[in-house]
């Protein structure tokens, strides 16, 4: 199976890696960074790399797409007489319900794509942090569309489990997102917001604890990727964002009125629904 | 040095094993549970055990109070005349200034205390979960009062290090209290808060990465014990609260807006902030 990586990011890098690790090739590249391309091709990690890559895509059975969200549909524009038919792309970005849409009449006749979700990252960028470790026990999500072939779908997911990913699920878009700013990006925007509103001049870093340490991980953010991200899934953030304060405000109300029993009470149940989670 | 930890929980088990660890003999403890004093006899953690513990106090050169904080107060009234002349007690509760202000005429004449928070922990509760582990590494606080002698302050200060702390600062009980508001308390505020906003029914612990369970893990909370905590910093710990909240509508209005560059303002705040952090 020929294989193309479009964009060698921390991401894309990493798919390199794992792919080579788990001996499925031939693979290479495409990236506008030249430097990133030959350290690439000196760590053997892909065949070829090129800067547009025509001629690449042209011989590829998978097309792996590791670059912005953004830039997918003016990629698959600007390239749509190079795939060959019968091939199959899948992407990794972490919105799904507008690329959904967009994909719509931008698939080339005998093109598929699988809408996909590696849930695995890091807080660094680009390909000098690709490591295909982060893919271990890692969930992937994909979100099959009406005219997604399930072979293409089972493709996918054997190759996920092979990459060390523990568990692959298919939900709908819509579901995807709601859950992604439930679980993703909503924990992203508190840690966000947790470390701009300590006041400045406190040595804050001299007194933490891990807890700390650990909610404030994700607050060092790409913010070209995240704002991009966030905006993307508006309306389920948003959503998400309210039901948090909702429950946040319920927590000040109590401490306001010092009501111990309502705090109590608001402690047991995410306590219950914490170990729930573990099970 | 006669040591005598009061209350053989998660914490007051900890410290047993650690000074048994460092040799720092003998320990004795004073705990309501007799299986759990029982059970440290059998571990050979402690040299003696009583529930009620007039006799232990009267022999002891420390004391470690590993109990609740409202317990602080009534303890020390009910062992006002137990306590050796020169003895030295020393507190182990995440709130200073509320007890700093108890503490006022209810130390007997000759009796020393060191208000100290070991900023280690764990989410289970109980003697069975200690684990002198959790302090390797981690700061120790120690609030100073008007009356606190020097060589009491160095003594904890050396425990603390031998035990496997990092680091020990002092600070005031005021400036404690703010900062405990922020960098713990007000992190499990948000992790309770965001577990109990998810919709019920979602099977949400299928689709969930690392830092949804990093995020949440302190949700699984001690909930008599954090009420308490919560209540006696009310007034720092609203504070906080609403330094946070505003900080969480920025970012809402920036979203609803769809104000890319405010988002990508506050994401590289947040990220120059977190890097200081580690620095």
């Amino acid at each position: 199976m020929n294989t193309v990586i479009v964009g060698l990011g921390v991401i894309g890098g990493s798919f390199a890696m794992g792919l080579k690790r788990i001996g499925r090739g031939p693979v290479s590249a495409i990236d506008t960074n030249r430097d990133t391309l030959q350290k690439a091709l000196d760590q053997g990690l892909i065949a070829a790399g090129d800067g547009d890559g025509s001629a690449l895509l042209k011989a590829a059975d998978l097309v792996i797409l590791c670059i912005y969200p953004h830039s997918v549909p003016g990629f698959l524009n600007a390239h749509r007489d190079d795939f060959k038919p019968g091939c199959l792309l899948t992407d990794v970005t972490g919105v799904k319900s507008a690329l959904a849409e967009e994909l719509k009449g931008l698939l080339p006749t005998g093109v598929d794509f699988v809408l996909g979700h590696p849930m695995a990252g890091r807080e660094k960028m680009g390909f000098d942090f690709a490591s295909d470790a982060v893919f271990r026990g890692a969930n992937y999500l994909l979100c099959p569309l009406l005219q997604t072939k399930e072979e293409h779908l089972r493709l996918v997911e054997e190759l996920a489990l092979e990459l060390g990913f523990r568990r692959v699920r298919r939900i709908s878009p819509q579901l995807h997102d709601e859950l992604i700013a439930h679980t993703s990006q909503l924990p992203h925007a508190m840690a966000v917001a947790l470390i701009n509103s300590d006041r400045k001049g406190r040595e804050t870093g001299q007194f933490i604890g891990d807890s700390y340490r650990d909610l404030t991980r994700i607050a060092k953010i790409n913010a070209s990727l995240w704002s991009e991200l966030f905006l993307s899934n508006k309306e389920a953030l948003l959503a998400a964002m309210e039901d948090f304060s909702a429950q946040f405000s319920l927590l000040k109300e109590a401490i306001r009125r010092e009501d111990k029993d309502a705090l109590r009470a608001l402690f047991e149940s995410s306590t219950t629904r914490r170990e729930k989670l573990d099970e």
